[in-house]
């Protein structure tokens, strides 16, 4: 039971961490903040909590070799939060529990806070607390606190038959760059423009809520796991089919690079990690959704049909069942 | 970029884990339940939340070899709900992100999740969303969420020199569960009541709600650490000292084990685990406190100083500084 004398190397820890993080400034709407056994926080009239949250292991979600700690920090935010965007949410509050090896307490941890400090101030949203755990591999488990005018969060469980599909965006270019990145080619300048969707999504926080506030969507969910395989969640959430017309998806214009073939179709379908938002519009409202919201391109690219299947048409009118053939973390490889 | 077709094991996974949790049922204040991208949740008018996370990994928060799993899912969930109880706080939603080895998604999993849903049950908290993830080892990410009449949170940080400091419960049992799980002698009969406190927490919740509504205390903290640690902690945070009377301080009655030495006051001081609430009030307040709440002894065991350091006098009126010794994850054993 004897002990040495405790030297606070987790007190000191945690004050970095908030000093990263701008916790230790001034905040809103927060009355005890982090640091304390909970952090206390004041709701708005009339808005609802919208919450998630989302982990982020070493070797399964990042890649030491390959991925700058500042894109673990910002990436690890930046995707929690785009669970809030598919709820049509203001992103307001977070909290980070971080697991960590001591070797990467020192610099690669000043390093990740402060790219996780960059997508919180991007986001508008900040710390409230965490939990700090020392373990032989790194991971980061973020929880996220929105709020949403009452009754106006948008459930991946309301599409209709009839209603449109629309995706925000390009898809498959956040694949495109893990592709590259793995492939050792993350440095050579021609092909660094592809790595900014991998490296540091851009949640759609604005268009979520514009397209929520208007009532404009009957159901929505971000791509997270590829659209292939999201969806079928939002098909399955609403007991509904789709049809995807392939021509339209809008995908990434591929980089010609030798010794590698890439199908953009497929990267499109499949590829994941894009944290652009699938959503469902009834027809009536189809005119008032803009061919760009902002920059961000808005694609209808099929319709909600009430025969269950999920099916694909090519620019031909040939249709085959498209499959879920995205990410599943249980699946081997 | 091939893939086999997608399995769906996630999705089975987590429609076990909203079935156990009893989240597949009818939810009170839930607007969009688990399942979607995020939940969404109604606070009550004039409420505040109170959030927190608390990891839980496998060989540092929890040993397979000696914990069952629904030890591990009763005692995760318990132990975050307790820094709810420390502002006096009434729990209602938790997130639960798990990471499993696949050699633990069938009994294993079972079994925790029973243990988990015997906690919420009993604490009175509705799970409202999580995240799975396949990993090489064990974890668990609880956040939960509180609410407190407004204005009515107990942080660390208000006590005042003069305060009396008080303790609830006995001391040092969970700690010393520990030692016997380790040494083997989890199934002794004789030995087996010590183990309950180390197994299965007891978030003292209705006793920090009943403190802070009646404005009884200026600072209050759950002792997860151990008390030496988490007094110094309090200190810390409210700018101030402390006197505690060493033989004031309630212990376990130990059991004489053949070939263990242990020290009642040393595992009271350091043990951690005890899940139990110090707080601090003031001295016009102290009649106001009973000797006992429901069941739990609550007991003055000394005072707040304005000079900083945190010191233990033994029976004798000789006084030593009492070092912060007990648990720290960044410390090296």
């Amino acid at each position: 039971m004897r002990r040495t004398p405790k030297t606070g190397i987790e007190a000191t820890l945690i004050r970095r961490i908030l000093h990263a993080l701008g916790a230790s400034g001034k905040l809103r709407d927060i009355e005890v903040g982090p640091g304390d056994d909970s952090a206390v926080i004041s709701p708005r009239p009339d808005a609802q909590w919208v919450v998630t949250c989302d982990s982020f292991f070493e070797q399964t979600h990042f890649l030491p070799r390959f991925h700058p700690p500042d894109v673990v920090g910002f990436k690890a935010l930046a995707r929690a939060v785009s669970d809030l965007a598919a709820m049509g949410a203001t992103p307001r509050f977070f909290l980070v529990a971080l697991a960590l090896p001591p070797s990467r307490t020192g610099k690669w941890l000043d390093e990740m806070l402060a790219g996780m400090a960059r997508a919180a101030r991007r986001l508008g949203i900040q710390l409230v607390g965490g939990d700090t755990s020392a373990q032989p591999s790194a991971s980061l488990c973020l929880t996220v606190i929105g709020e949403v005018w009452r009754g106006m969060a948008v459930a991946r469980s309301g599409a209709r038959p009839g209603d449109h599909l629309f995706v925000s965006g390009m898809l498959g270019e956040a694949r495109l760059g893990l592709e590259l990145v793995q492939r050792g080619m993350a440095r050579r300048p021609s092909l660094r423009s592809f790595l900014r969707r991998h490296y540091y999504p851009q949640p759609r926080i604005e268009l979520g809520r514009w397209l929520a506030r208007h009532r404009l969507v009957t159901a929505m969910i971000d791509l997270s796991d590829g659209l292939s395989t999201d969806l079928h969640n939002l098909c399955r959430a609403s007991g509904v089919g789709a049809l995807i017309r392939s021509e339209q998806v809008p995908r990434a214009n591929l980089p010609v690079v030798r010794g590698i073939e890439m199908n953009a179709l497929q990267l499109a379908l499949h590829g994941g990690d894009d944290y652009e938002l699938l959503f469902a519009v009834p027809a009536r409202h189809v005119p008032r959704i803009p061919a760009r919201f902002e920059a961000i391109r808005l694609t209808d690219i099929g319709e909600v049909t009430r025969d269950r299947a999920i099916l694909q048409q090519d620019a031909r009118g040939r249709r085959k069942i498209l499959h879920a053939q995205g990410w599943d973390p249980f699946r081997s490889k």
